[in-house]
């Protein structure tokens, strides 16, 4: 299989998705509204829609009953980095190329679209319209969702992460707890909660958290590699910005070529978690592969 | 009934559960949960949670089933309130006597705090071993509180009200849009959620939905008189504040004696909808006359 083609695929039917599902710009309030899909609809690589799409069908599911969650993803996402370039957080000015939210929309709104964001990922997980499996089971992927986007996950991990920031002491124990829940927890949540919502089997589902787990920490320690490897233009932001900022980092704490070996080893723990599955999982494990070879 | 005793000891049982409900100070990361309990333990008044027992009550229901949403209501409008504290947002430095979140985290922990808190909300209600009611009508009082926290509710009222700061030319309709938003969607959520939770039938469920949309009102209303009419010390902020800042208010708009028997008609409309209930609803009637009766 192609992935490039498979991802721009799945993108497209993402972001229609995602155009559907959130409320229009000239729908009051408009200033919300429009901040709200400014930073949707920034150029993410959409990587946590596409993976719990790509969940769903590792398991022989259909993406009608997933596509909400996929979005819903999409937003807590995007919520967290709107939130995240705050001047009182990362203070910065460019993602992507783009002014961030609060260059554009100002601090009040920026704060408020993300607030908005996170919440509208509830509205539509509990939308009724779109329940195609048992309650029971959506309830669980509401809370698995919640629980790795909340303070034991994806917010708890950014607190340490900032927390970290500039102290020479760091243990790996530490940058290892950052990024399986700053960048880990989401991306475990939206494999299982893409497996739940394509009916696997409690094997299947145990064997896609695996997985899940091992590409959300590989994905980081790729990019703290790929921060002092890639050019600006590759990464997209100031290349070298994590060590400038005394970051906590894989390659900061155990080295680069440890790092790289981490991340690859890490990769080979995701394949071999997909043993069990046949070739629906071949996008899954083109996704592992992708993550420590990508140049952005 | 005694409506005081009646609320001391329901905000007794109400901080016990969101003791249990909250995670430890202890865990990690503790800056964090330490920051999310400074403001739900900073002296709220449990308005929302109350209702929400109280609409439970009214139906016959049972409060086991209904405690974790009550909890969830009160971390969603305590996120609301640290956000609206920020520099960026209110940049309020006291509430309620005590300093503010980010004067005491800083900006960027109360910011996270917040979101943790909202995310919360959400762990909590999708709990399985909460869950005392039909998975499906569990969905319907997640969304209802989502979308009354939204863009559509309660954030999407705070956005209208920062932009109508400050102009003269306010008219009534948005200032009816301000106060249904920003403080009546989640007082309406509450109602409903606890109605739902309490097992209403479908026309319990809707004439609770009617007091909840006229007591949310109502309250914003009042606290536009409090804030005209109270002393400093009985609000707990500057009294006149609202106007110092060019506040959309009722009194603003229709001026005070129009305000005050607007909110007087629609304690009595939200009266008249209790109609069918027998005395399991006497402390909605009560909460609704104190609603316009209260000093702060």
């Amino acid at each position: 299989m192609n992935l490039k083609e498979y991802i721009k695929d799945r993108c497209a039917i993402i972001d229609t998705a995602l155009d559907r599902f959130l409320p229009p710009e000239d729908e009051l309030p408009a200033s919300l509204h429009s901040a709200m899909r400014y930073s949707i609809f920034a150029g993410g690589k959409r990587i946590r829609p596409v993976l719990l799409l790509a969940a769903c069908d590792a398991v022989g599911g259909d993406h009608e009953a997933a596509m909400p969650a996929a979005c819903a993803m999409e937003m807590i996402h995007t919520y967290s980095l709107i939130h995240d370039d705050l001047p009182a957080m990362d203070d910065d000015d460019f993602r992507r190329g783009r002014p961030t939210n609060h260059k554009v929309y100002g601090e009040a709104v920026a704060i408020l679209a993300g607030d908005a964001l996170l919440t509208e990922a509830f509205v539509l997980l509990s939308n009724p319209e779109y329940l195609k499996i048992d309650a029971a089971k959506m309830l669980a992927v509401i809370r698995e969702i919640a629980f790795c986007a909340g303070s034991h996950g994806m917010v708890g991990g950014q607190v340490v992460d900032m927390e970290s920031e500039g102290k020479s002491d760091i243990d790996l124990a530490t940058v290892q707890y950052i990024h399986t829940h700053k960048t880990g927890a989401l991306m475990k949540a939206a494999v299982k909660a893409g497996a739940i919502l394509g009916g696997a089997s409690d094997e299947e589902l145990a064997a896609l958290t695996r997985y899940g787990e091992a590409i959300g920490l590989a994905f980081q320690i790729a990019d703290d590699i790929l921060d002092i490897e890639g050019t600006t233009e590759e990464i997209g932001k100031d290349a070298g910005s994590d060590q400038a900022r005394g970051k906590a980092t894989y390659p900061a704490v155990i080295g680069l070529t440890s790092a790289k070996s981490r991340a690859t080893e890490l990769v080979e723990m995701a394949l071999t978690s997909l043993e069990m599955f046949n070739n629906n999982a071949d996008p899954l494990r083109e996704i592992a592969r992708y993550i420590v070879a990508r140049k952005s």
